[in-house]
């Protein structure tokens, strides 16, 4: 049974066209797949979002990143934002996990490049992390390469979201968080773009959550016992074929924050807020020769429409990580809730 | 007539206290003034900001800055960025005039300096600015030193809001924007703290208006001819009595995106949109000569409140540019009407 | 009389080889200017750089900045960072006169764009600054708009370096600096690329200067009364038409900090040390509306060579702005030499 | 037999002094840690540095990092620059081991908190690397856990240089780097601090490499087979007793590049340029409950002797990194020979 996403509400946030899948998967090329661990014990996985359905390394992807919150442990960063390039897929795991997937992501692609001679001797992982310890016995680290090599097999772009993959164990505004996406359509001299989100969630109170405008979070406090720190951290990975820029998407990666605040984000200190942003329209061959290129991008003065893009993108993949997650029980007996049915009562539907 | 501001709607922005005057001015030492230019041809002005009652170059306070979008001219970033330190009071002005008000601060601080025989011989002079050429001749440059002068001299703990110094010609929403100010009081280990933030508004478009979650600027839309770009600015300066390093104090300044983003923002790429704040709890003597000194600041885990506190202002104080605003008749007929009327009618009240 | 530069007497700076003039202005439509103010108690002036000889405002540059200390006054850099591009000659002047200089480079280019009617109603004009109190009395704020276009009207490639213009009065490893320029030529696929610095010197200890690897800092210390602390600052132009995006520009920019290590420099906690760069390969038209645009870049695997040319470029214009310098006596009798006779008697020549 | 180091051949970098041992263990609690891997086909290892003998978890550190050349893949800066601390001792190793190597410090970390009762859930792993491929087998990831505790288990104050732990199979100028590190010695009102520097070197072309402004890598070029390109990276870790903030930190940080500059680097594209540091004067306790704290920092007009102080101890560690090593054979029977017979040779001793 497929899970209801936030639109199946009537709920419309913002005013842009969603993509045909209204999910980052509406960018040509981005598949995504899911390894979930789900036991007593351990409530946690992997997810992974490729690029393209190249070798990146070998078909480098302009790319960016924003740090909202820095209190957190992705890695990666520092060489997407000194060269402006992606050449790994992207995984998201639990905090303590990061290091291991980190090492799976070598093995994966040194497995690539042996198959299609493609020279490698260096290489830049990029792994993001939420804290998914309040239902998951993070300590164990049970996430191993083989969950990572089941997230790649599993990659399409149909992917389930909610409590799934590396969103099985995390949690948002008190309720059940996890993996949502969205997406949205902007068309510039007559071709059609994609923008598309992403997120792991795992942040938030429950009284400060508000879904389109309706402060529904201090409706719901009173049903549960909410979250009294704002602590964990979201990941968003931003994906889009505009030609742009690593610069122009830098400035697009960090109005996302803006869309991640209308769902009631106060940012807070425990959180590891990080956007990881890449665009497919221009690509940089590692084996390429000449001395010159020539990079596509955007005229500057039409940026208006993607930032308001993933404004709207970033704010209901949020939503959607929310309404389609399921209950979860974690290792300690703690419920986490979906959002579902408090939305329902909420809406009377 | 005292004009009236967005609480007096029955409008709460956020759960936390405001101080007693919700504005800047709650936090003590911190004064505004202002100097309008009001003539047919000029709808322009000057506000000054006093981070405190001494001569702040021999007595020099910790500062950050945050640049959310920096198609802006705003001057004095690099000093505050490397020392964490502000030794100037804080101009606001329309874009053209940056230089004047610039060499204004440089003949006011000079003056100030020499009463009081504080060595000078370099000073960092920070002016911020918006684009206030929709109703306002700018290219006249009509601020001169006379009106900085003044507004120095008009600086008070009650001062006005709305269309007044340097708000006098600005748009926001395509409504009338202009300065704005809101703060909130904040306890630990029984010390009550403020935050307050002022805003010279200057941005958006008319159908984004959200006012705590009411989406009212699609109601406006159709009443008056809207903003067709997001062209302009906002300038936020951010006081705090918190006792802060300028490091933590960033991070403060950057949740300020998210109150601005819930009044509706899609930080515009048109809009330099620029966070200047400042820490009055310890003071940097210029005079000192002592190799170490002890700095006071937060426990970093006490955060969020501050975060919150920030996102809340930052949204009021955009709400009570345009709600003191009244309606404004431009140097080429150009009406930008005030907020109020169409919040009541809104609101029937 | 022509005066000398650092290869006259057969000091080679590096590998690579220089442009034609070994300036700035190898830099096709590169021009320099200098308006120099030269009284009993004023040691002071300004250089204006033109980094192409069509309107900038309507024909901008790709640009960067570096901030290798940012205890300094620049103006501009928020822009150039945001939006990666120029709309500015540079213009460099005294620390005290940034305001004023800044206010007449807004006259300036309203006068411009009025002439080829390019709409403008906002600008952001780019000044640098040293502060050269310690020769010029830089209290009274000598400059005024008439010397902003006095320099632009002087503007050639073939200007003078040393005591002229902004380098009229500032101080360099204790000796007298001032303007400095030199350039490398690069070559890639067979056609030549130039890049070109400009600096105005005003830092260091006399110990320190360290002269291609001679310690002649120390040979001079002793015949003179030496600088005792490190303060000024150094800016540095950066020129070149190597086809570059904003960010391969700033990871050239960032290493002309190593040119300027290797003449003796610490980065003196009170010297404001900037980097502002840009490449003339691709003009960004204001007036297009198409919605891409090709940016002609660097393959990024080539950038080595061009950090070696601002290395040594840099490093030797620092020398020539010390070895053109003439003996300055400033306004309250203090005499800072020029390089030249202390380096012939070091060498014997 | 203990290795030599460059001040044994009469080469003095700079003129303040340095610490009793010329290391970075000088600074009180500091200690370092080897385990070399050193097989026909692998020549790499594991470098830890212990920035106090406490668990740094419960214990943390005000730390800051510098990204001179992000083209790299260390861990954990992003949490150091927004928090401004420490809370991991940091392991070296080569680039496709980072991922092992940051899960193993999970789980040593682990260890210690369960040892002494302190809740951990969340941990910022600090992981430098270099590229050893040259050398070393490096897809095989010869490196596990079992180093990682090796080279704790040999942290002392003592530790050996050149081709050691993870500097066994680094090259530098084209010669043996490796491990390398000196110190100096800064008095304040009468106390003494110090400031160490420990560098895995592996960055640079023969010909470029300058000794105390000797070009001897000219000299040397002609002898080897010289390196082609400047591949490579080269972590600096930097330690001090100075009281100072994150902010101070961060700018001596940025000075380590002027004393790597005087080595001859051109900051070569290929080349991972990382600066990692902390101060030891100032623990933060993660069990502190108290609303503020008093950090110790020092006066900022002071900051240039740290500077200086940098700038020696960062050039003078890269030379003891390559005069400490022998000459390794590679995996693939490449030569690299130690620098100590070359310079023999060229001083005539």
């Amino acid at each position: 049974m497929k899970k209801k996403r936030i639109r199946d509400y009537d709920i419309q946030i913002g005013s842009l066209q969603t993509g045909h899948l209204n999910s980052i998967s509406d960018i040509p090329g981005v598949t995504v797949g899911h390894s979930t661990i789900d036991t007593p014990t351990h409530k946690t996985g992997v997810t992974v979002i490729n690029p393209c359905q190249e070798n990146i390394f070998a078909n480098k992807l302009v790319a960016s990143s924003y740090v909202l919150n820095g209190f957190g442990k992705t890695t990666g960063l520092l060489q997407i934002n000194e060269l402006g390039t992606l050449e790994s897929p992207i995984a998201l795991t639990n905090t303590l996990n990061v290091g291991l997937v980190q090492d799976s992501l070598v093995s994966y692609t040194l497995t690539c490049c042996k198959k299609d001679d493609t020279p490698i001797s260096s290489y830049n992982p990029v792994v993001g992390e939420c804290n998914d310890c309040f239902l998951n016995n993070i300590k164990e680290r049970v996430v191993k390469e083989e969950h990572v090599l089941e997230a790649f097999a599993n990659a399409c772009t149909d992917f389930d979201q909610g409590d799934v993959g590396a969103g099985k164990g995390t949690i948002c505004y008190g309720l059940k968080g996890g993996i949502g996406s969205a997406s949205r359509k902007i068309t510039f001299d007559g071709h059609d773009y994609h923008l598309g989100v992403l997120v792991q969630s795992n942040f938030g109170k429950t009284e400060d959550l508000i879904i389109n405008g309706m402060e529904i979070g201090k409706n719901i406090k009173d049903k549960i016992t909410p979250s009294v720190t704002d602590k964990g951290s979201i990941i968003s990975v931003i994906a889009t074929d505009l030609p742009l820029s690593s610069r122009q998407l830098g400035r697009i990666l960090k109005r996302a924050a803006i869309g991640l605040g209308r769902t009631g984000s106060h940012v807070g200190h425990g959180s590891g807020d990080i956007m990881i942003g890449f665009s497919t329209a221009n690509v940089i061959k590692s084996s390429s020769t000449s001395a010159t290129m020539n990079l596509k991008i955007l005229n500057e003065d039409l940026m208006d429409l993607p930032f308001q893009a993933v404004i709207e993108a970033e704010e209901e993949a949020v939503l959607n990580s929310l309404i389609a997650a399921d209950t979860v029980v974690g290792y300690q007996g703690e419920i986490r809730y979906g959002l579902a049915p408090f939305l329902e009562e909420y809406l009377n539907v």
